[in-house]
């Protein structure tokens, strides 16, 4: 299998974590893709992804899956099922909700990043920004005051919220989380102690 | 349950034509909500969605689901598993990511909206509109390519894309998807004429 693949991309890091632990990864070979809003690339839009995102997974037989909860629901049931998404019962929706959630969060600091650094300076609008990030910190929040939830068995929650907080420590580094929420930054230390968490940081800015 | 519904929202939309085709409409109360970039709500951000998006999915006992696609999922299996989304095989993955392909499109289709009608004039960047426009379109084409997997049994693709074609309709009525597109004008005919999808078009602009 093939991944398309960007080592900045919040999304494409949450499948190559999941791929890890779920001991997946040596069957895919991660293929460095770049993707921007404002760049066409009609050969990616017409064979890959036509919402030209990343990541999306390329199946040996040729076919595609997109996006990247779809991928991380393949591959855990390539890997037996039941491993990161419950199989069955109430915490099934309670991790499919709250991984929408992380999904959510980093579209909403996705759009910020776009509006902050892609967007000409003069067509910056602080309301949208404003609104995006609001988003966004409501997400935090949610995952604040559920924090008892983290400390179960890994699941593809954890792993989309390291990544939501890793892409704020990597993107708007001067905005306090930590802070405004020491009981997620104590679950991002602990996720750090794992490896596959660890080798996918994205590298500095 | 209660549904945060607004008529103009195409993903409400789809869990309303869902609910309608499942059998479960009779379960769900629809409540009226605004949301839109711009305008906090704080109540409905800690209570409901930190996302602040429609719809979300109240059960009765007060726990809530987001986003569209995880709530069509449980209704599907509240109506007993298998009948929007296929439960197994190679069909599931592939139902799977062109409901992906429909979700984007909206999510693209409501981005330049929100810079065409609610971000001040001045603001506005065509770059971002072409962009996300073109990302709209390539799904499109996606889908008359392979418009010959529309014509099975109803499923969550046909009832995603029928939104996103009546969402074209409602805010871009002169995009003109219907001659570029004569297989999904037909498909779109074809799907007008299930009474869910009917009563459900947007009102008037």
């Amino acid at each position: 299998m093939k991944l398309t693949y960007s080592p900045t991309s919040p999304f494409a890091r949450k499948i190559r974590i999941s791929a890890i632990e779920l001991g997946l990864i040596d069957r895919i070979e991660l293929v460095p893709t770049k993707a921007s809003p404002g760049t066409m690339n009609e050969d990616y839009s017409r064979k890959v992804n036509p919402l030209r995102k990343l990541p999306a997974l390329i199946l040996d037989d040729g076919s595609t899956i997109v996006d990247s909860y779809v991928i991380a629901e393949y591959l855990d049931e390539l890997a037996g099922g039941g491993k990161l998404i419950p199989a069955s019962g109430a915490r099934k929706w309670r991790v499919k909700t709250d991984h929408s959630i992380t999904q959510g969060m980093l579209d909403a600091m996705l759009l910020c990043r776009y509006e902050q650094m892609l967007r000409p300076e003069q067509f910056r609008w602080q309301t949208w920004i404003d609104d995006q990030w609001d988003r966004a910190w409501h997400g935090f929040g949610h995952f604040e005051v559920g924090a008892d939830a983290l400390s179960g068995p890994l699941d593809i929650v954890q792993i989309g919220l390291v990544c939501a907080l890793g892409y704020a420590d990597f993107r708007f580094p001067d905005c306090g989380w930590r802070k405004a929420f020491p009981k997620l930054a104590a679950f991002n230390d602990r996720m750090m102690q794992r490896e596959s968490v660890r080798i996918s940081v994205p590298p500095p800015g």
